[in-house]
C-alpha cells in the first residue's frame, strides 16, 4: 500500500489517496476551497469544477491523470443540479469516459453542493 | 483500463463499465426501463429486477457473469421496502452472495425505486 | 474469489467479505450489536466502534488487519456527529489514515448512528 499526499491538508484522519492492487482510492473531494475551507464562489458549475480539481490534484499526486479515472461517484444533495453537473463533467473528462454513478445525498459538510470520490488505475511503471 | 459496453445507451457522461485490475466496476443501474426511460412497471419487484437484469447485462458484456459480482452496493430511497429489495436479489443470486451493503438515499431520478452498483472479478483468460 | 466469513450472522443475502484482485471488500457494518441486533448501547461512540470492531472482524477473517484498510466511506444520517466520528475512528487507526469518504445518508436500519464499508489490502502471503 502506498500513501498519496497532495498539497490540500486534509481535515479529519485520512489520507487524500491510497494505492493498492494497482488501483489508487481517492478520498472525498468536496467543492470546498482548500484556501478558505468554504464552497468555491462562483455557483454550482464552480463548486463542481473544484470538486474535480481537487480529485485531479490527488490523481497527478499518485502519478495518475483524468485519463485513467475507472470509477467514480458523484455525490448531489440536490439531483436537480444533475444536468449541470453532468455538463462540466463532460468537459472535464472530454472523451474519457469513466463508469460512474451519480447519487443524492443530504446536505454535505459546509453546505458543499457537490462531493465526489474516484478509483483510478495506476499506469504500469 | 478496457470500457465495457452493452446495449443500453448511456444518459450522461460515462460507459457501462470499466475493467482495471482484473476488477470490471459497473456504473450506477437504476430501474428505469431502457425502453421508456421510466421506472420498470409492475411494482418494485419489477424495478428491482430491472436494475440487476441491466447490471448483468453490462457483466455479460464485460466477460463476467453473475457468480462474479464481488461486492454490490443497493441504494434504496424508502429503506421500508429492505425485504422486499432483499427478496428480489437473493432469487437473482441464488448460492452466491456477493459483499453488500443496502444505502437509503434521497429521490433517484424520474422517482426509481432502487439503484444499485457492483464491482466484479474478471475471470481469467 | 474467496468469500471471508467470521462469525456474525447475515441478516440478508450477503457474505462478510469477499477477496479479489488482491482486495478485500468488506460488507456494509452498521452500528447495531450481532448480540440483540439493536444499535450498540453507550450512545454515539460506543456505536462507532461497534462498527470498526465489526469490520475488524471480517478483516481478521480475511487475514487482514486495519493497517490494511485502504479505503473507508462512512456513512451518518446526521452529519452534526461527524468529529465524534473522526475521533472514535482516529483513535482506532492510530497512524493509519486510509483514504475516506463521510456521507450523509437517510435514516439506517434499526435507527443505527453510522455505517461503515471498507476495502483492504490483502498481505502477500
Amino acid at each position: 500500500m502506498k500513501p498519496v499526499v497532495n498539497q490540500n491538508a486534509p481535515r479529519g484522519h485520512y489520507t487524500p489517496g491510497m494505492i493498492a492492487g494497482g488501483l489508487l482510492f481517492v478520498s472525498g473531494q468536496t467543492s470546498a476551497d482548500p484556501a478558505t475551507g468554504w464552497p468555491a464562489e462562483g455557483g454550482f458549475e464552480a463548486e463542481m469544477q473544484m470538486a474535480l480539481d481537487k480529485m485531479e490534484s490527488v490523481l497527478l499526486a499518485g502519478g495518475c491523470t483524468r485519463k485513467d479515472v475507472v470509477m467514480c461517484r458523484i455525490y448531489l444533495p440536490d439531483m436537480a443540479l444533475w444536468d449541470r453537473a453532468n455538463a462540466v463533467y463532460g468537459a472535464f473528462f472530454g472523451d474519457h469516459r469513466p463508469a460512474r454513478i451519480v447519487l443524492p445525498v443530504g446536505t454535505l459538510n459546509r453546505n458543499c453542493q457537490v462531493e465526489l470520490d474516484v478509483v483510478a488505475e495506476v499506469p504500469a511503471p
